[in-house]
């Protein structure tokens, strides 16, 4: 038996509180004014004698607890599997970044530093979700599509004391410091390399090794708790697609709050296995390395995303969930017979971006998947809506099932609010499935600000809400729906057009692979579409008249484009359609052709 | 179409920031400066250039929000049922509440002000969860056992400012009200009266009455919003096995958060059917009438409870969850065969008090039913750990499922810390199941303090830990194991005795029904056992040293109990033995019993 109860004149001490501390009284009171950042309303405070903020009952929120509460509560079970080579378990897991980010305080970084990375989804980059944090320091994921050019001039300006990079992308990052030394005012960050594997050849001489790096760090270490659960734990920088990326800065409280959310539109169980096809860098992984540690889950690392690897890996681990990108799911229902496997179990997918085709939908249900439908944006940690599926829709046809799934949804949990509103007046539309509005959110799960754009920040902040730039209907059940962007909307003699809806169109045409439609401007009209259009390889000998002949068939005579133009489309690292690259060319191309004004 | 796009310069308008607003510069520093207690720290700042806090982006977290979203995302689906005649949807209990809290305003409650509830699980009392916070207000749920001189005692207290009382105790609250009224230094709160039913008779003049109350609010009302998150939400008086009752306050952050903890340690997805057999004035219901809410699930009301109604309302209702004491599974598992129902599916329970005996848990997996069990204290918004049940003790035998599940488990999500520790070095024991300390917690799910008892609150919190007076091992997985209270537990030659474990062989004896343990004063050991024991009926022929024999054949001798009192055991109205009680009895009877010191 413990010693400390060997006498009751020793346990009557302690009831009386003369341990080793200060008096009860000043103690409280000192720890009353640590955590005093957070204070009670003088409404409230005539209830309040008795009452105190004190580390008792006030811990700035941080998904740093998700990883603590794992090692203690789910400690024997596995966090991260990686091929036939890694397994930890979350007590390794946890050591392993105490050893970490104790290591990259050795290395100088700390509270508030920046520490960048350029890689896939291996074990480094879910432990680098918490061993930064736990340093006090802020990640940056960068896109590992990104050229080096980019690269350098994310990193001046993040201000990236420390970058992580995969072997693979060692070249881009090399070129990237390159072009950074030129610039005698920084200081370019320290590289750390993470090899393809354990077993690969000695890093390159000079730099750092991420497990050599790892085994200098002591997991005795203190974590450097955030002092306020608003301090910033990530920048993720926008793609770009109207203009140069903006860094969006998530904190502490967000990460923690939108780790729930996220499990839950997942809809994750407790110790669910996770299949990483959605890049960790995106959004932090939509927060689920911080979510799948609140449940005590597996972490299921990928390197390269393939319809193969992704039926391979769900076969052995026994994966439950994943998200993926709609290129993922469409690469995963098309897939060849010999890529396949049957599934033994149900696997739930989130994906986002945009609605899931009803073909698509159809096949991977018939593979045995259950496919959710989210919407956000960077700025809202990732989801913001999720396609809330109610039971009795189960046995609705496909096509209506794929209607309902293809629509944004309704507000996740630890959002505040998500409406649709007249920007002028900011009165919510009525929910009539027809009154178009812009998406506004409000809540504790949009972003801090854009990093070093206070313009920017007020401008997507005005009025109190954070505004989308998307335009929506809201349908009866509150179900909103997107229609664009709003600055892809088309206003053609008065009347809104949905490219959206458009391009919809457009991507059924079986000789369509790809298709993007503009405003061109047009002086009779205003605006008129402009559509470019990419086709499948034997198709050449479809012209523009027949597709808008087709366009003619299948939508009203206003929202039919008045010129295709057949290309390859411009996209950004992260695969989306640059608009403002083709509205410059349908600018450019409005005075050579005729515009047929006939409606 | 809607009309506001309706040129682009009408667009483009917008897009400048032109709307009827401040502008933008000047309206996002305001903003801060109204959500500006919570501050970033010094060394975040330097990151910090266009990173600001605005309602955009921060709103205090309150379980308001999760009726709000439910009106919004399942808005057509039951809220609430009750019987065969109230039957609500999530809208329909929106606009009740909305309407409750304008109610509540119009007859004088200000933001701070007390409101309390003398009632059992009807649907006015889901509703008073939501519509005080609404109306600002405190909600003080009083236990319906208390005494007429207990409610007395506690409204003036808390300075309840109204109450609301079902029928069913409307005499108790009178005589309560009566007795107050003789101090001519408080006005005696309003009383509003919950009907029995709609259909019952008028109610007693010149008493309002709560739907008429509510039919005289108006749903357009503004929400009183907490203007901090750590606002008083509630008070929750303890049962008092020690001393007086304590009033436990809990703030809008840890109901939010604990809320989440509750609904995922019971197991719960999406749209959940709950059964109330848990007192919603207990803790809040665990805080599930806000966690119910959270998860668009269905509140099933219960007045009275007993197994027949328990089995027909899982059968009715197609209840998935609820949560029950160990004396409702109790009731449930020994239920004649006429009160049963079959299940058709598996309803999952959690229970919490005590943990559930083998036989109970076999009986009522046999029936059906998934049980887990937690342990938590007022003082921490109800459960701070859970038995988390993994999915390799499935096949164990039903001995070794049983103590797995008699553990109290590991620490939910949203609480920070729950340790065992030497409270006088404050480290943690070993995790070796042998050695024993106090259990300490910390975290946003811990109370604000004690309602005017600064010294209490002081006491509970020192050295910035919430002590529980729980003692406890921690097994070698991390799982908690409780061995005693604190100031139950005996020493005896410098050797400890925890009396759950004495008690628990005295149960086992065939003979007792209820048995309680403690501490005698005895000069040469410092304290021996002593039991007091109540017999079932025809079992009087046993005698003390019948007892003490049988306590020798199950324990080590210097546990056994040296002397045995026959009786009823003193209880609080929620059940608990009043050990204090005893141990003043258990003093006096030390110089009339002889001692045995031979061990």
């Amino acid at each position: 038996m413990n010693k400390f109860f060997k006498t009751s004149n020793i346990a009557l001490r302690f009831f009386n509180g003369s341990v080793q501390l200060p008096a009860p009284t000043h103690r409280v009171r000192q720890l009353c004014q640590l955590a005093g950042s957070i204070e009670s309303t003088d409404e409230s405070r005539k209830l309040l004698e008795g009452v105190v903020t004190s580390p008792a009952n006030y811990v700035p929120l941080t998904p740093i607890s998700y990883l603590e509460r794992a090692a203690d509560v789910f400690g024997d079970r596995t966090s991260v599997v990686f091929g036939s080579s890694v397994k930890y378990t979350w007590e390794e897991t946890h050591s392993r970044c105490l050893k970490l980010a104790s290591a990259l305080i050795q290395l100088g970084i700390s509270r508030g530093d920046v520490v960048a990375t350029l890689a896939p989804n291996v074990p480094a980059m879910q432990e680098l979700h918490f061993a930064v944090p736990m340093a006090g320091a802020v990640l940056c994921t960068l896109n590992t599509r990104l050229d080096s050019s980019m690269v350098a001039y994310l990193l001046k300006h993040s201000e990236t004391k420390m970058i992580f990079v995969d072997q693979q992308f060692l070249q881009i990052a090399q070129q990237a410091l390159s072009l950074l030394s030129k610039d005698k005012t920084i200081k370019p960050p320290i590289l750390i390399l993470i090899p393809e594997s354990n077993d690969s050849s000695p890093p390159v001489s000079n730099i750092h090794e991420y497990e050599n790096l790892l085994s200098s760090g002591s997991s005795n270490f203190t974590i450097r708790w955030p002092k306020s659960e608003i301090d910033p734990i990530s920048i993720n920088y926008t793609s770009g697609t109207t203009s140069s990326p903006k860094g969006v800065v998530y904190n502490h409280r967000g990460a923690y709050l939108n780790s729930i959310s996220a499990f839950l539109c997942h809809g994750m169980a407790l110790m669910p296995t996770y299949l990483w096809t959605l890049p960790m860098f995106h959004c932090n992984g939509w927060c689920m390395n911080w979510g799948v540690a609140a449940l005590g889950g597996t972490n299921v690392c990928l390197r390269h995303v393939s319809a193969k690897d992704i039926f391979e890996s769900i076969s052995v681990n026994k994966v439950t969930h994943m998200s993926a990108a709609p290129i993922v799911l469409s690469m995963m229902a098309n897939a060849s017979p010999n890529d396949r496997k049957p599934l033994l179990h149900k696997v739930e997918i989130m994906t986002g971006g945009s609605p899931p085709p009803p073909q698509i939908l159809s096949k991977m249900e018939q593979l045995g998947f259950g496919v959710s439908h989210g919407y956000g944006l960077t700025e809202t940690y990732s989801g913001a809506t999720t396609c809330l599926w109610k039971p009795e829709w189960d046995s609705l046809p496909l096509e209506e099932r794929a209607a309902l799934k293809s629509r944004q949804g309704v507000k996740v949990l630890c959002i505040e609010r998500v409406d649709v509103r007249d920007p002028e007046t900011m009165e919510n539309v009525p929910a009539d499935g027809k009154s178009i509005g812009e998406i506004v959110c409000r809540g504790n799960t949009v972003m801090s600000g854009y990093l070093k754009d206070v313009k920017a920040t007020e401008e997507a902040f005005k009025g109190g809400w954070f505004h989308t730039g998307d335009v929506a209907v809201k349908h009866p059940d509150g179900h909103i729906e997107i229609k664009d962007r709003l600055k892809d909307i088309i206003i053609s003699g008065g009347e809104n057009i949905s490219t959206l809806e458009v391009e919809g169109v457009l991507h059924s045409h079986p000789a369509v692979v790809e298709a993007a439609v503009v405003a061109r401007p047009d002086d009779h009209w205003g605006q008129t579409p402009c559509a470019f259009v990419k086709l499948k390889e034997g198709s050449e000998e479809i012209t523009s008249d027949e597709i808008i002949k087709y366009c003619r068939d299948h939508l009203p005579h206003y929202m039919v484009p008045r010129a295709v133009v057949f290309q390859d489309l411009p996209t950004t690292s992260t695969g989306k359609v640059q608009k403002f690259i083709l509205r410059e060319k349908a600018k450019a191309l409005a005075s050579l052709f005729n515009t047929d004004r006939k409606v």
